[in-house]
């Protein structure tokens, strides 16, 4: 029954890149949608699409598509994005003013309701639309209604000591943009989202293709000497 | 030979914290490290840490651990961050102001030379010690010098137009952050950043957790019952 631990981390990373698709489909009116519409958009093969969409649970319907009403909501189960994830910025930076921008968390049920930073130009001010509160006020403002995740956007010397508080106030899941390994206790989850991830995925990418396109070449000489 | 397409996107993904581990590391004037040391700070499982290890190449030296200085040799091969890459930053929002004060990417090799904006406001004033150029200029500054990469963090609905520019300019790889699927001509890489792919990695975690807890639970009530 219990099949953790190790996570199909491709296919749950892509899952927000579908959903954005099927809830601007379904703006746009639209009721069903195919793997392979999928595909096209994502830039990946169809049985890719295919094994993630089944992950999720869903009955296959491979002839007529599926309805988006329904993909969308077996997306969302399977994320746990089903009801409103109410979190707390730490850091209202150029990375948290960024963050605050994403317009897609709402559609997906994160719901940042409180934004804390230490510098005095940004405290009660308004960014994105949200009152910036003092960082010192943290213990005050959210001992009544501990935020269920906390999105960590401070510098790296200032994560630990932040993500101490966070957890002494009762937080339990931290997502966190400092560089930094931080140490929480058993049960805390810490997700450290790594920008240079991404970097190394296209630069993984770029060689792959410049190593193709040179054994291309070369099976080209090869074939030119054989003639 | 020829083993692209299914890249191992967990592995690659971690690459980049071990590095930032072990420039520490070396910083520290430390020059070996073990395995264990490294899933401790990744707080991974060893056996994940060897197994990436061991994609790089490098020999194993399981008792002894790895000398730091090769280690970074190696996964800097590994990701193609052996020589420096120059980038081009379009888009100095939030998003971009964040990229261009991420340290790390210096050491990774990733130079960030050339910043565009079209927002009067920015052009002509510099943002992290780098001047901003307007948007306008693209083509003639960057037409003698075409970078490598192009960084992408305009809005959605710009996204397409300025990637048409930049690939009529000859620019082949692309790390787009802006939440669109970008249309190119083939030979041209796109690497779509969507930032709610962590949220999602922390999301199922919580759910795992969850799932786990009450699985426990369970056990727990069966166990009393059978008492």
């Amino acid at each position: 029954m219990q099949r953790d631990k190790i996570l199909n981390t491709p296919t749950i990373r892509r899952m927000p890149t579908y959903l954005h698709k099927l809830l601007k489909m379904q703006l746009e009116g639209k009721t069903r949608v195919s793997s392979t519409e999928l595909a096209e958009y994502m830039n990946i093969e169809l049985i890719v699409v295919r094994k993630d969409i089944a992950l999720t649970g869903i009955s296959g319907q491979r002839r007529v598509g599926y309805e988006i009403d329904e993909l969308i909501r077996y997306i969302k189960a399977y994320l746990g994005w089903e009801n409103t994830i109410y979190a707390t910025l730490i850091g209202a930076g150029s990375l948290g003013s960024a963050l605050l921008g994403y317009d897609d968390f709402r559609h997906y049920g994160l719901e940042i309701d409180t934004v804390f930073d230490r510098d005095p130009a940004k405290i009660g001010h308004e960014i994105r639309g949200r009152e910036v509160f003092d960082i010192e006020s943290l213990e005050t403002r959210l001992a009544t209604k501990v935020p269920e995740i906390a999105i960590l956007c401070v510098s790296n010397p200032a994560a630990q000591q932040i993500a101490d508080r966070l957890v002494k106030l009762g937080v339990r899941y931290i997502w966190n943009f400092a560089n930094v390994a931080l140490q929480v206790p058993d049960g805390v989850i810490v997700q450290r989202e790594v920008i240079a991830g991404g970097l190394a995925m296209l630069t993984v990418r770029i060689k792959n293709e410049r190593m193709k396109s040179e054994t291309s070449g070369l099976s080209k000489f090869f074939r030119k000497l054989k003639k």
